[in-house]
């Protein structure tokens, strides 16, 4: 019976270890590795070896970064008084690439989800309202994903943040740009319908 | 403007250059490497630097081994008269799995390609001719995939090996189990129609 090579199966393991990576895929992935070039696996290989020595969370933001304070919040550029609280680093990036927004970010590394024991103590929800009452803060933008957790997360920040002098808004709920109407979801019309705005 | 730290873009870089890991996918990758302990990203590394250390091609069946003869061509319980003729080493995974097969192997490490450049003297034909003139093979099992470059390549190993002393046989094609037949696409059950075989 022919077993996989150890050092092969190891990598396979590890590979699989990674969300959304089954063992068909790591298997696929590591035999590709092994017929490539040893130079570009020792590449990845430093480059992993080097990630977290290089990267940290920023103090203020918990962005990932470089320096702390990180690149957006040591941006004079930058509106300083408003802050869009995203549940991961990869919503920042989102946020980003639409150049639509031009203030600071809070990232809180999680969402509430009492099943999976993720409470307020488990992502950056004390930091916030510490951030929000130590610095001059004018809009809380809350950018959570529109899915039951999302929500659940946003509804709870906002009752959190009630009694604070500050603004808080949430990213408009609606039909997604180049929909047709009729395949549009009822819940997403609906709110399209209640969030509907003056022409002109 | 944001700009992803150079150390998580490096590895994102890395992550894209495998077949089928897109830019997203790198990059939800990478942040959920740098989310986990930095012990996991450090085994990953080691496992990536050890591979081709490690693993070596068998010089009679081209599988990727830690040893040279590998462990299956090294195995006395094989039949070592029998070669089993496939595309890549993950065939060769999939064929174990099945135990139907007691035989040795010959990984072509690739499938004639013309468009792509890869001929003959790309892939190991050269080898499994030489391999069946010097050592004692009665039968040779090509198990190239049911492709258009996988049966380009079958045909020619086929036109290469008539004249040689060797029984030559392919896998069956024909209805996948648990297939209903309606759903069969017409050349695999034309294939199933032609191949049928006598009962009892």
């Amino acid at each position: 019976m022919y077993v996989i090579p150890p050092a092969l199966d190891r990598l396979i393991q590890d590979l699989n270890r990674l969300p959304g990576i089954g063992k068909k895929t790591a298997t696929r992935l590591s035999l590709n590795i092994l017929r490539r070039p040893a130079a570009e696996a020792m590449t990845l290989a430093r480059d992993l070896a080097d990630l977290h020595k290089s990267i940290r969370l920023c103090s203020g933001c918990f962005i990932f970064s470089e320096t702390d304070p990180c690149q957006v919040w040591g941006d004079p550029k930058r509106n300083s008084t408003q802050i869009c609280v995203v549940e991961e680093p990869a919503d920042l990036m989102a946020i980003e690439k639409t150049s639509a927004y031009k203030g600071l970010y809070h990232v809180l590394h999680g969402v509430l989800s009492p099943i999976d024991g993720i409470g307020p103590e488990e992502i950056k929800i004390d930091e916030l309202v510490a951030r929000i009452r130590t610095r001059k803060i004018n809009e809380v933008l809350i950018a959570t994903s529109s899915t039951v957790p999302g929500e659940a997360t946003a509804s709870y920040i906002i009752r959190r943040l009630e009694k604070e002098a500050v603004r808080v808004t949430r990213l408009a709920c609606g039909i997604p740009m180049g929909m047709d109407i009729k395949y549009a979801d009822e819940i997403t019309l609906g709110k399209a319908i209640e969030s509907r705005q003056e022409t002109g």
